[in-house]
């Protein structure tokens, strides 16, 4: 069987090679590996490149516990082209240019047809390390045994299987690695910036973290036209790097002397930020955010995975004076009617990706990435499927 | 001197009696009192009812810290006719009716112009037991000792003294004990409702504590058609009461068996309220409403004030799930505006203020409506002064 865009492999396993993660926090291993076709509402996609993310490098660190699954194939940011597709699979075809997106939109639930929110409520309700709707892997290792998902995108492989609530059909138009990183950091803050915080013109903007999420929520804030946008990171480098996406002031916490943190932004804003963005998962952290916020409409925006799940505190003092607390995946954004806006805004030179994107590796030498983003400089390091 | 409308006392001081706390928690006594002039940008106001709130009480209990203050004034619901204007008072003029209360609009402010919030930034800085500019008292016992005042208000005596910036005028056509309740109570759940949640037409609702705040959310959530209204209360006199202002369901926490009210909740609404409300002032409660609101965009509004201290805990995990939390004074309403504009609602027929009323005394037994509010039964005594 061959399809009309001339992939021959429709319909049967292919044979490719993979990054596994056979030990928790270990360099991945390339292997050869095959992929099943899709089943029903999946799709079978051939990875053009893919990115590493830091919740690739949370998961993979885990070596105890329910998230500690191996052998597993990470990657969740990535473009490709589809491959084939299973039964009932309409919204794409083989040939077309697609972002898988760990953040599922069915379009048919209450929460997808909803303005609201950007959950999805048959979809939403857990992360598997498996296909979502059967609980069983597309991956087999060469000894046959099941490989585990991650994210439902898996993209550390040259071809992978996503259901088709986690695609999105973008144009051909932008470059591939552009459309990469629209896969989930670099939306997730932009969408925190327009969607959870809704920053006006001329407010004030403070980030804890400066990453692709950070970054790019700088990014959004910018083109919302804040007037104050404020970095804080342990690390002075990102200061450059954040000039590019709008970083006004920045600040090293551990030069503030005296002062904590909350007092330097409340100086620069008179009084508090208007918004402020935690993007590393501390609840520390997402605390100091918060005290960061002035009173009468500050508003805290959790966009960081708490790494050791530790409850937030919050002073309910201070939240009864106006202050806010939310909290998104995926910045609030639908991924199919979200990530082609953005892809529409780069396009037409509003939005910088390009910026972003600080390195770039082949496949084989995909462990690097990981010592790259480890080392704090690199925002994202693209990885080229050769 | 003689003003205008007849009050003959302009510029001197007036002896009244008043309700003055001279040891926490122990009935107040009705004692001869002088209440001086308004200094500049001062109102005296002749009380002609007030209301009992919690928040009274719960300072009144205190009785060690640096709120327990005394001898002490309290009361901040009321309404009263203007006796005598200080210098620069162009608001208002002697016999006008006006409302007292506690959250200032200064109008003039970046926070009273701007339409978001409700705090002002010049005078809600903090809460002390004295007038705002000078930090003086107008209240002096027989003794010629100063009395505190209390939340800038201290309606619990014939005649007060507030600033023109604690002070809204109110038509005279609404009935003066409905106009007392738009004092604190009553406006604080409605504006909760209106301003902070937002709530829309078919949104699922749930109230923690069917006080008069808490009844009045319900109000709110009626008027903006809300579909589901649940109340949680340990008192279940309060479902009756609580169906007068549009509550559906009821949930006594002690009655709900093996399961959690968040599971209870969950399943009237499928899968969680849109909007849930803490009307108590207790952390354990907040987290308990937090975990009621639905995945997606589920909101929850903090209204207590945390009787111990204690922060509010939250699970990000949850939070990321597209949950919010807000907290707010005053129901996120500007006083100077926000009054008149449910007045005028009442007085259209659209507002239900008559159930509020389950209780009226006289001002000589104003202690009568201590142990009527502590009863639980009572939401609202008005003590009309004689």
């Amino acid at each position: 069987m061959e399809n009309q865009r001339g992939f021959k492999t429709a319909g049967k396993s292919i044979r490719c090679k993979a990054a596994v993660c056979r030990n928790p926090g270990k360099p991945l291993v390339i292997e050869e590996i095959e992929v099943e076709p899709p089943h029903a509402w999946e799709i079978r996609i051939k990875i053009l490149c893919t990115s590493l993310c830091h919740s690739d490098i949370t998961f993979w660190e885990i070596s105890t516990g329910p998230y500690a699954v191996s052998p597993r194939i990470f990657g969740h940011e990535a473009v490709g082209v589809v491959e084939s597709v299973g039964e009932h699979v309409e919204e794409v075809e083989e040939g077309d240019m697609v972002v898988p997106v760990f953040h599922p939109n069915c379009r048919e639930c209450r929460d997808c047809k909803s303005q609201k929110g950007n959950e999805c409520s048959i979809f939403g309700k857990q992360v598997t390390t498996k296909m979502p709707r059967d609980a069983t892997s597309r991956f087999k290792g060469m000894d046959g045994e099941d490989l585990h998902h991650f994210f439902h995108v898996s993209s550390f492989s040259e071809y992978t299987v996503v259901d088709v609530v986690n695609v999105v059909k973008i144009s051909p138009d932008i470059p591939v690695d552009k459309a990469c990183l629209l896969s989930c950091g670099v939306s997730t803050g932009i969408g925190a910036a327009w969607k959870v915080a809704d920053i006006e013109e001329g407010s004030t903007v403070a980030i804890f973290g400066l990453g692709a999420v950070g970054l790019a929520v700088a990014e959004g804030a910018r083109l919302r036209g804040a007037s104050k946008i404020i970095g804080v990171d342990l690390n002075e480098e990102k200061f450059e790097i954040g000039k590019k996406f709008g970083v006004t002031d920045f600040i090293n916490p551990t030069g503030c002397g005296e002062k904590k943190v909350s007092e330097v932004i409340k100086e620069i804003t008179d009084g508090g930020a208007d918004y402020c963005f935690e993007c590393i998962g501390l609840s520390s952290l997402m605390e100091d955010a918060f005290h960061c916020t002035r009173q009468g409409w500050g508003k805290t925006v959790i966009l960081g995975v708490e790494k050791h799940a530790t409850p937030l505190s919050i002073d309910t003092y201070f939240l009864l004076r106006g202050r806010t607390v939310a909290g998104s995946l995926f910045g609030g954004l639908k991924p199919k009617s979200d990530i082609p806006m953005l892809a529409h805004k780069y396009l037409n030179k509003e939005l910088n990706l390009d910026g972003f994107i600080t390195h770039q590796v082949s496949f084989q030498d995909i462990n690097k990435a990981f010592d790259l983003l480890l080392q704090g400089t690199c925002i994202r390091c693209i990885i080229w499927m050769d």
